[in-house]
């Protein structure tokens, strides 16, 4: 278990230390569920009262706070308190699962393909035809990478990760558990005697740029023909569906069961809600925020913020909102 | 196939058994589709009607239904005919998939794991280091739990379910198909150059109480730290999403496709419908109700029925909806 | 790669060939990100303007559009673009993922099960006990079939997809990566002391048609007695929830994060979009058409366009959308 000194966090915090703790320090609690040898953090106003009742030995606490530390206790004060917790996350972040053998013998490689140097492949790893499989890719157990898959540096499947045939995954890129890149886009034609349905062939496919994080379960379809594309940055979270055709720009984010249907075009810096909508063929421009269970119909011009469905500006929705509620108000 | 006679069911339903049936029952099936080996079940009024024309040998009836079970057919009368269903039910179980050998040969449980008496793990399951596992956990066919994780008595992973390192399961916990636990939470810094974002670790984990079940391709995100609970007895549908650090209480019901963000708390007994989000950091108390498609947005008392998106007072909303339907309505 | 001459590819459309090209085809592109050896497509006026810009050396093109081939440029000109470019995708489907043995080693097939002619199975596949598996039926790596299944011919599983015991599936079936079938049902009744929920045992199961698709994470839970059913040539989209004992008609489409709850009954040819919600024991007609991100709590006739949460006829909605926005517009 990793323990750290007050000291040693405050060097990397680059914060003011009041009063002082000679704990070693086991890791981030909340304060009410703190022990002596935890570290807390206040980033908001209303949780100063808990301070003084809380077990831990010490707290990052946003410096315009007025607090007192108390006897063997400290605070390290800082500009942001949410910022400073994040770093000091990266100080504890524990080993992750150990690989015995970099290659386990129930792992499955298929001879043609091309493995990079520092390569992991755990328990039931499987690993197609003629893939390209860039340096230190670590596939953990369970994991399947289908024929002709091109998988960058330092990219990353968790369990039940699936990349189907033909896919192109960035650097850096991070596959949740049981997430599903590359399966065929929903499309289908009435059939010739009109009374069926023929599922048209998706023979593109999906292309992550580098630094792509994409969450459990969540979907991303095969393009009709080229390429489905996330772009370099975007995180996805989890239970996202993203149709075929897609495309996002870089550094957007989509929260958990949000989802774009076929040819939607998102453009840089977007921010997406948990549980929106987004319908085919729609353009969102970049820097644009949508609210969430928003159903987005309609194209939004850069730096929106939009709400509602169907999805106007946010003023707008939380406008009808209200007039909602007033309509409804018992007159006296 | 297991088969009972009239009266061997009547004495695990402990109803009044009107007429008879010498046929040897082979299990339940709804009036219409009913072979006359089958007992069917009438909790509705409405169903009154099918019984004459049904195959069925014989139905479970809310007692004030008044019904001729006819030639060789029986009734039994019962106080609630959904809950002696649930019971007769529960005698017709099948048997669960067999296991060969306790350990398939192509399962891989890591030496330093320690088992439990009764484990059985199928082809492909995957326990990592230092787990353990107690008595009569059922792993099926490619399932993979990582590194650390305690998983209680009597628990059972259906197939491609992932549980994450350092994650703790309670006893008698089911967990099924491709669901998620203990997937990084969805947490992003801005980089120091501004033009970028940084993934912020979640150094925490995933805890369940006892007998909770978790639905197919439901997800469960560890915390950034501490750890995100599901309470006792808590069930939670497929496609669920639970964001990191989040909690539910004891005996809360979470049905398909709903959600909570991030840090949010739900009290005991909460029943939560189809489609349902919550946001960030929302505080819902005992006893809510929150009707299906709600957007939750601000804390709710406990006991309150809320419905909507903002979700509101569900009597309120339902206003707003009769207010919404008059407003088009055509003036004459 | 498949190349082929516009001569070929106009043969397989029959439209009207205009002007000539002598490129070897390589397959379709958009028109603004194609090379010289591709093909591209006009469906819509708005994207003529892109022809003579674009490097492809042939377009599909609507009869109706007045547009000059180019030198060594050429078009076919057809009733229906779209309808032909998923005729011309037909022609450039690519190999499917390799088998280099019909059943790999580590696959586990069941010494009790029936395998039919031309079985596939990748690594990790696994097949249960008393399994029944028609011909040319191809499991991926990683996928899971238990005890007692009933796999029709030519159906295909992808990586992570799992088949509960006892399911049955039709003929021509695809399950896309990580869905699940035959997950039990989300049903409890109170436990006897009245202070917890006892699960309700689920002993049906799940049986699809004859040319039925599942997307990836998408979920079908088995019956409470009796089957779920989805119909032949019915398909769903990713992450779509199927509720215990609900039945779809034939030639559905339900499109992705869309939802039936239990008991649901979906006549033939339904549409249902994205993110729907259909609550318990509804009745949809056939013919329908349900707007994404609707609600419907109550029966829909056969025919009928709803939308809206509470779903009402899409006429009404549009208007209850246009009277909110000008419930709110600035009196001038």
């Amino acid at each position: 278990m990793k323990t750290f000194t007050i000291e040693a966090i405050n060097e990397v915090l680059q914060g003011t230390l009041v009063g002082h703790t000679n704990t070693a320090i086991i890791g981030p609690e909340q304060l009410e569920m703190a022990q002596s040898n935890h570290i807390s953090f206040i980033g908001n106003k209303k949780y100063l009262k808990l301070w003084e009742g809380s077990k831990a030995c010490a707290a990052i606490v946003n410096q315009e706070f007025e607090l007192e530390p108390g006897e063997n206790r400290a605070l390290i004060k800082v500009k942001n308190a949410d910022l400073a917790m994040a770093r000091l996350l990266e100080m504890y972040v524990p080993e992750s699962p150990a690989f015995d053998e970099d290659i386990h013998p129930t792992a499955v490689i298929h001879h043609t393909a091309i493995i990079g140097k520092g390569f992991r492949a755990g328990a039931g790893a499987y690993v197609g035809a003629y893939c390209i499989i860039g340096k230190d890719v670590t596939l953990y157990p369970n994991t399947t990478i289908l024929d002709h898959c091109h998988i960058g540096d330092h990219t990353t499947l968790w369990p039940g990760a699936v990349i189907r045939e033909r896919c192109v995954l960035g650097h850096h890129c991070i596959i949740h558990a049981n997430a599903s890149i590359g399966s065929d886009g929903f499309g289908f034609r009435p059939s010739d005697d009109g009374r069926g349905l023929v599922k048209i062939p998706h023979i593109g496919n999906v292309v992550l740029g580098n630094y792509v994080e994409v969450g459990s379960s969540t979907c991303i379809d095969r393009a009709k023909f080229s390429s489905t594309i996330i772009g370099d940055g975007t995180k996805l979270d989890n239970l996202v569906q993203i149709g075929h055709n897609s495309k996002t720009g870089r550094f957007c984010l989509m929260a958990g069961s949000s989802g774009l249907a076929g040819s939607v075009t998102i453009g840089d810096g977007v921010i997406i809600g948990g549980g929106v909508c987004v319908s085919d063929h729609v353009t969102v421009g970049n820097g644009v925020l949508i609210g969430g269970m928003s159903g987005v119909i309609n194209d939004v011009e850069d730096g929106k913020k939009v709400l509602g469905y169907p999805a106007v500006e946010a003023r707008d929705c939380l406008r009808q909102w209200a007039f909602l509620r007033k309509a409804i108000a018992p007159t006296k």
